[in-house]
């Protein structure tokens, strides 16, 4: 590539082969390769982003210098088409095209007709004979460009139009005849000038000119940049502009415009697919007022053009060795190519032409792997929204969970379980939730709250189920009491009411949306077991609960990377238990506690050893504050009163509010970073002894049975080395024990979590004393950038996010930068202590393919993810194989 | 020094000179350099510190292997002193005394007259002639080897003693005629055995194996991990055993036992100060059973010994250029030196000493200078409890605010003005202070709270006053209500009792306690003018009020390093404004506060300006969380209600539950990593815009008047480049219009706060935009270790100072492994962008000596910290040029 030191700023379309699409933009670098293969492309030229960036750097000033280097690619295209731009006595239209790298919506898209004024629509009669299409065409550009060019409402201009129609006894806008469309031209002209007070600009070179700028200027526009923020796109590419001499699809029945796929962009299936319409503009197609018409048909209509279309597809695709979005123009019989690209397609489709492209020896496996992305593989593994059916939108809060789901509302946990039981699809909508909650998110399909971040509970829990959730969504109005759901439009849902929510875009959708089923297709399968044969990461998934790893399993994963042990203790019938281990009065109601949730936690670790089969299970020991499991003290405080408006007797007011004071002194300011983590198995080591007790009985018990079954103990939030020791020392001392009392050596490994900014910069000492690093990169995100995530998201982020001061939320996208550095020494310090210490990552990251990448060139031994996350980790781990090969390759 | 490669575990005393005191333990040094000088010292032994080590980490079973070294040093002595060890015919007894590096109490200290036994005994009447000592010693000995080694409670023998006494109707111990002693050894002998089922130990090697694993064993007792805890002493030194020929200061009239000071250790007076018993041993002094005499009077009791000692005590002096700690027996009008050690002393003391000693051409400044510590200057500069009085301890909270302070309490900080007015000088006490007590505050002498860390707002507050203060004193029950105090032993104090607090031991002191006033002595300032011409870092102070500023410069502070710009929004005629600013129901209401405070904040400024006299002032922008202005919301609760009671009208109930509604619309998880430093400057530009503008109109105030003026605009929790980049921008906008409207160019400085970890990962980019870095080690502390300070040392860091897990609290000792690694990444990457970027540190951390220090290494321009700190800083500074140099030196 010659990218780097070209300077040309203007680059015609037959001379643009070989430069980047990074200079000429997508359609550009499209145009340039057609036109170099000697395909039919109406003569142009590029404009490249280059100048677009040194145009909006000058503060939107700076197109000077450039004027003499357009007016020679105009020459250049007046020769090849024999017409004389501005000349009225031969006129060269043009069309003014925008063109990223990347296809984008929200900038500035089309003007056609360019060159048009009361002099060159003369010419343009004489060429063609035609006045109503020239005056059609004049008034065409004139409301275009106003409109985007120079701001003034489409509205307007579309009133005037009625208003002609109206006078004429016009049903059409084809009814118009050339006099009256002359008439509306000039009312057009009249328009602007009233309404800017100056004349709409006569002077082709002046119409380019402010084109091309306008052009520029929409790189910025609100939303370009809402849309490249939420596509992860640059905000430093710039567009590049294409200047296009007009070729025309409203000659007459011989003439069409029309789009058209390679292959089928919804099932894959490789045949043409698009639509057209004959005597028509590209804008008609757009605008919707006539039907077009399927591209089977353009064989029998122009049949010719229509043959010659599908030998350039098929050029085309061999070309590219990709599935290609073609836009084109018959003008009098006569084909032009006016785009190609690597057309968007859904999951299905993506996994289907790759696979074919493959057996069609067009491509390899690798890059049939390279063909699917994280978003095809969600849309190919969950329920999702019927893509031909467009939703109405209540509101939108946090994408906390993917997938569609649509059901009835409830607002109380309870009342859930019982729909559910009656066969009714129900969406839990509350506040927020607690652990008092978890049975009716558990029988729910869809989880909605109006308050929380993506780590609230809800948004945590769901994730972990899999199940469809949007979380923090503020504009909701939840009253639980009236039972009540207010959206922001003043609509009011009661029970029962329908709803659905999109846990991918955060939308809740008004009514029951259809939605398609998951349907991992054979093709789908065997890109994934290339993928898998591929890559060099192992992928693990969090899981809790046997039920949890049954799925993680199914959905390839290699092990557990995270058992949050303490999410078994907010199930229904422990938490109680829980609280009394924690509340408890005596130290001997506090020990019984402790010593009924060590039977829970076994059963649980042999359920969870049976379905992981041998792979390992790294299990966290008990992280959260403790304050978590605690019923709230406002609760507690209207449950004292309440026992006193009913004279409760005085023992059981007293024991109440001595839970209430044991409760608020364990309120904590920053319970983030509070008494939590290690902190809490150090200073109360009994809840970790148990702990430890219950994995190492379970793994016996698994062993008994003659399976394989491979603990890996974690101590979270360590900082310094000595948390570790200590903890170290009581595992050890714990492990003998059990082996000893069962006469059974269990391959236990111990290590923890580096998720504390200290941890990774001591890393060489702790690996003495561990086996494993897990990078927690949800807490390092929190500790390293000093957000608390559920502040953050509610307020400041979301602000910086929008304000371009941050490239992406770092709890989604791994901040290589900060937190990456110092993984980067964790694993520098971690491996020169100890050189086979196995590393992985269990942060939400973990699912992430950005940061998926990073943890494959940290040389990680694995990923640890949402089961549903697995197969995008799966695929995502093959990618940055692929791509760092390629990378080195370039280097070579 | 040959100490890392001598192998020697028992070292003779006249061997010993050249060993280290890490290896032969203070004692053992001093006694092997006075044996080296020809000094009179009954020989002995040393067992060195490693064998201690060796002994402990065996798990306290190692000593096998000793017991040949052990025998052949004892031989030696035997052949010195012509007595055979556990010979009857002429037994040598000795004493057995442990020996740290540093004096430490709490370890087992000394057993005397070992070697005795039935046998032996006999031998001591052969070889003395005096039968009455030889029994008084040997039951001495039984009683103190019993309870130090045998761990019987000395009472038990106490009371036997007593019934003799009471039996032959003796009234002190010496009218016991010898006899009777002996009866009393026996009793004491059946006595042991009765408890233990075994009987004493006759064999007196069994005896020295045990004083000595007894000794080895102290190290780890909880007394002296404790003061080591408090010292800041590793617990990797271990302790050295001497063991020693015994000498007798109690042979009759001719013998002594006496400890003295070759200096006045109270004034620095250069006079022998101490005192001394004839006819006594060394626990008689100890016991204060007969008053001891001043040290004067020996030169007629005993000239000719005096004389010596007053010789040895000059030439001991001399030798080690430090006042000395002397021990020394006189056994039939022969001097016998038993300890020579710097001398522990007094503020004053020491700057007298140092100063004189310097004239007497003995140290160099320098070293006067490195004889000055933290202690001696808080000593110096506070009022401190007269150190001849014992005050009863009530309780103890956390050490918030040096100093000691007596008062009457009150609960109502208006109280406390009302009463403070009327001349009385108060304690303020409450459960926690708020921004609404702080009139309270300034009015009090002292502040305590029973709730609250080192950084809750009493703690900041009082520390930024120089007040005395302790918070978090949780043992007290304060009940604003009922104006009452309760302490842990029931007392019930009420309003307008005494009570005395001690900022420095965090101790609650009963009554009135009377107080020293500070001091600083002439020569103390010397030796602070030498410190200041020695030091290379600059020593700024953190001061937010114009007072402050004056305060600081008092002190010697060379600039403000940090200016908290919203302190000053906490005065009560401020406050309200504030509340207005964030609450306020229309932008316009919120406007008209903004411009009020800025007035507010320019006034302060020019003050605080006019008070540094062209001296660089760091104003960080604001900071906290705006809900920390906020009413509390409980309180806005019962204010609605209380509303509603009375019947206000509806538009006042209205507006009060909008207030409650905003208030709690702003709460947050975890504050301290929300929205606040410039996360808040960013979503609320209009208040940083007000404070930049009020600091450069202030500055163009204080150049008007023909004063230097050097602001330092501060940017407070960055994390991202981006986030500087914005707020410079806005800076400059605004400086640049301030400049422009007055007509005048002001000096200022654009810099960042290093306080989010990620900061130092990115500091070379930072520093694109930052002129100077100043480390926030608190907050980065906080973030680096993942601890919320307020809910640590509540909690967990308590438990693991106590534990030993942790060297210090990372809060007041700078951790240099961790949060100095991140400090060094960023002045290495900060330097390498911008190589003249100023650094300094703006933490708490900013005023501890050991901290200071690694500021020095890192070259660091200036530490910043509480007025109050500011001497201490300077000292520490000069200390950090000395020991760099003197390792540099050990190191050529």
């Amino acid at each position: 590539m010659s990218t780097a030191t070209d300077m040309r700023r203007v680059v015609l379309f037959r001379d643009g082969r070989g430069l980047s699409r990074d200079l000429l933009g997508g359609k550009g670098a499209g145009l340039a390769e057609m036109a170099a293969q000697g395909l039919p492309v109406p003569p142009g030229f590029t404009i490249t982003t280059a100048v677009c960036l040194e145009y909006l750097a000058s503060g939107d000033r700076k197109l000077d210098g450039l004027e003499s280097e357009i007016r020679a690619a105009m020459t250049a295209v007046e020769q090849t088409t024999g017409k004389s731009f501005g000349n009225p006595a031969n006129p060269l239209l043009v069309s003014v095209r925008s063109g990223a790298k990347f296809s984008m919506p929200g900038m500035m898209d089309t003007i056609l007709n360019l060159g048009l004024n009361r002099a060159t629509v003369a010419g343009v009669i004489e060429q063609t004979g035609n006045p109503r299409f020239a005056w059609d065409a004049y008034r065409r550009f004139i409301g275009m460009f106003s409109n985007v060019v120079l701001g003034l409402r489409l509205g307007n201009f579309e009133f005037l139009l009625e208003q002609y129609k109206h006078k004429v006894g016009a049903r059409q806008d084809t009814d118009l005849d050339a006099a009256t469309l002359k008439d509306v031209a000039e009312a057009y002209l009249a328009l602007v000038e009233r309404e800017l007070g100056i004349p709409f600009p006569e002077d082709p070179w002046q119409q380019l000119k402010m084109a091309i700028e306008a052009v520029f200027r929409s790189w910025n526009s609100d939303r370009a940049i809402t849309y490249r923020r939420h596509e992860g796109i640059s905000d430093d590419l710039g567009t590049a502009v294409n200047v296009q001499a007009m070729v025309f699809g409203n000659m007459g029945e011989d003439s069409a415009t029309g789009v058209c796929f390679t292959r089928n962009p919804n099932t894959g299936e490789a045949k043409l697919y698009g639509e057209f319409l004959t005597n028509a503009q590209g804008e008609d197609v757009v605008a919707g007022i006539r039907t077009p018409r399927p591209i089977d048909e353009l064989d029998a209509t122009i049949p010719e053009a229509a043959a010659q279309l599908r030998e350039v597809a098929r050029m085309l695709e061999t070309h590219y060795r990709d599935m290609q979005d073609l836009e084109f123009t018959i003008e009098r019989g006569r084909l032009y190519m006016l785009q190609t690209r690597n057309g968007k397609r859904t999951g299905v489709a993506a996994a289907r032409i790759a696979h074919d492209m493959y057996r069609e020896g067009l491509i390899t496996p690798r890059e049939a792997i390279r063909r699917l992305n994280a978003g095809h593989v969600i849309q190919m593994l969950l329920p999702r929204l019927d893509p031909s059916y467009t939703p109405e939108v209540l509101a939108t809060g946090l994408a906390a969970s993917p997938g569609t789901v649509g059901g009835v509302i409830v607002f109380d946990p309870d009342e859930a379980v019982t729909w559910a039981e009656k066969g009714k699809e129900v969406i839990l909508v509350r506040p927020e939730t607690c652990p008092d909650d978890i049975h009716g998110m558990i029988s729910a399909k869809g989880v909605l709250t109006s308050r929380g971040g993506n780590t609230s509970h809800a948004a945590v829990v769901a994730r972990g189920m899999g199940k469809p959730c949007v979380v923090g969504c503020e504009a909701l109005q939840v009253d639980v009491q009236a039972g009540t759901l207010t959206c922001p439009d003043g609509t009011v849902l009661h029970k029962g009411d329908a709803l659905s929510i999109n846990g991918e875009t955060g939308e809740v959708l008004k009514g029951l949306v259809p939605t398609l089923p998951p349907e991992p297709s054979a093709e789908f399968q065997q890109i994934m077991r290339w993928a898998d044969e591929t890559r060099k990461l192992g992928v693990r998934a969090n899981a809790d609960t046997p039920d949890d790893a049954e799925r993680a399993r199914a959905f390839g994963a290699e092990g557990i990377g995270l058992c949050r042990s303490e999410h078994m203790f907010f199930a229904p019938d422990r938490l109680p238990v829980v609280q009394q281990m924690i509340l408890g009065a005596t130290e001997k109601e506090r020990q019984a506690a402790l010593a009924t949730l060590e039977g829970f936690q076994r059963q649980d670790f042999v359920g969870i050893f049976r379905a992981m089969q041998g792979y390992p299970v790294t299990i966290r020991l008990l992280d959260p504050p403790l304050h978590e499991f605690l019923p709230n003290a406002t609760k507690l405080h209207e449950e004292v009163a309440s026992l006193r408006s009913v004279g409760a007797p005085a023992h059981e007011i007293t024991e109440k509010q001595r839970m209430l004071r044991q409760t608020e002194s364990m309120h904590e300011v920053n319970p983030m970073m509070g008494l939590r983590g290690c902190r809490l198995g150090i200073t109360r080591p009994d809840i970790n002894a148990m702990q430890v007790r219950a994995i190492l009985d379970a793994a016996c018990d698994v062993l008994a049975e003659g399976l394989r079954c491979a603990p890996e103990i974690m101590v979270p939030l360590v900082g310094h080395p000595a948390e570790l020791k200590v903890a170290k020392a009581q595992l050890e001392q714990i492990a003998a024990e059990v082996q000893e009392r069962r006469g059974m050596t269990v391959p236990v490994l111990f290590g923890t979590m580096i998720e504390v900014p200290r941890a990774a910069l001591v890393a060489s000492t702790l690996a003495e004393d561990a086996e494993f690093f897990s990078f927690g990169t949800n807490d390092l995100t929190q500790m390293t950038w000093g957000y608390s995530r559920d502040d953050a998201e509610r307020s400041f982020l979301f602000h910086y996010l929008e304000n371009k001061l941050l490239p992406a939320n770092p709890f989604q996208v791994l901040d290589t930068e900060g937190v990456g550095q110092l993984m980067r020494f964790a694993m520098q310090g971690g491996k020169a202590t100890r050189a086979n210490l196995k590393t992985g990552i269990c942060g939400e990251h973990g699912g992430d393919p950005a940061s998926i990448a990073f943890a494959h060139g940290l040389g990680l031994d694995y990923v640890s993810c949402s089961p549903y996350r697995v197969p995008i980790a799966r695929l995502a781990a093959a990618h940055a194989v692929i791509e760092a090969e390629s990378t080195a390759a370039d280097q070579r």
